[in-house]
């Protein structure tokens, strides 16, 4: 059997990563990751589902004992995608999605060189900034802030195999349905049937 | 402007890449290559459409000359493809699709590392057979020694950086349409418009 496919999505905040990750899941059988956190579980979330909730020291452990795949700070926080469970996927044959921001996406690349990241971006930068005011959430300075964090992510495409420019959702999500796929026939992922032929 | 990508299909006979290639080149935009053959012309033929027509003496002079991705003598007529027109449609932006077999896609690979080669096989040996006794031209001798260049053709798989099962025709042109429209979003044919974006 072959291993499981590692496709990570990411990009600058704005750039619709999250619908597109939301999309795929439920289009495909692809797994997801469930993340480990030090937050406080919030009203409705379940252990194992939403998160893995665990303390900081729980946590800091893990991170000593090499246990992550990435690992973050958000507010006070500690996010991370724990290896075993989805190395665990990748073994059974299952493909695995992740959304990362290109920390995390660098982290697992180096983790795991065979992992497909795909970077989504807008259009432009204009369309990336319009986009964040139409959320209407953010302040000047947040959106000035956001606009320069976007341009030094593009500026590390080379951590990334693919680009997808995000005009319009659907065709972006087809976009990334197609990498998959096309990723599914590279020769090196089909080494074993291909022996197995040849035999 | 980004250059055109150079898709080679490749693959023992039977396994349907023809069908696949006359798929593709009527679904897409894609130019095929024209090639420069010593065959005689038959009725209803034009010179620049079907083949370029010349002498033999000309296309020994041609291959002396390096103008040639790839040649092969078959029967005792030469047939080729010539250089200088796929690169003309490779800078313009335009993408070739290339249908070859597996000796022409190891030439095409070597003088163009950037084509990317996909290699169509049928889900097994024995279903490449049942094809072959099906056209029911093959005489027993005839359709071992095809079965036997299948298996040595696969065995270059190396050369190839995809492979497509061709159990079904439609689905088998979906999965090189994927391929092609993944190779469009790898980041290495995405540089001009990532540097024009940063700057």
């Amino acid at each position: 059997m072959e291993k499981g496919l590692l496709v990570v999505i990411s990009g600058p905040s704005g750039a619709g990563k999250g619908t597109i990750y939301r999309n795929i899941i439920a289009r495909t059988g692809m797994k997801r990751s469930i993340s480990v956190t030090t937050r406080k579980p919030r009203p409705g979330e379940q252990e194992g589902v939403d998160y893995y909730f665990r303390s900081e020291e729980e946590y800091q452990h893990m991170i000593a004992a090499g246990e992550f795949l990435e690992t973050a700070e958000v507010y006070k926080n500690y996010y991370g995608t724990p290896k075993a469970p989805v190395f665990e996927n990748l073994d059974n044959g299952h493909d695995v999605l992740f959304e990362v921001d290109v920390h995390g996406a660098r982290s697992i690349k180096k983790k795991y060189p065979e992992a497909v990241a795909v970077f989504i971006m807008t259009p432009d930068f204009k369309t990336l900034e319009e986009r964040l005011v139409g959320r209407g959430t953010e302040s000047e300075s947040a959106l000035n802030t956001r606009l320069g964090a976007a341009k030094r992510e593009l500026s590390k495409y080379e951590l990334f195999d693919y680009i997808v420019f995000n005009d319009d959702a659907e065709a972006a999500t087809q976009q990334v349905l197609d990498i998959i796929s096309a990723e599914k026939c590279r020769i090196k992922n089909n080494l074993t049937v291909i022996k197995n032929l040849l035999n």
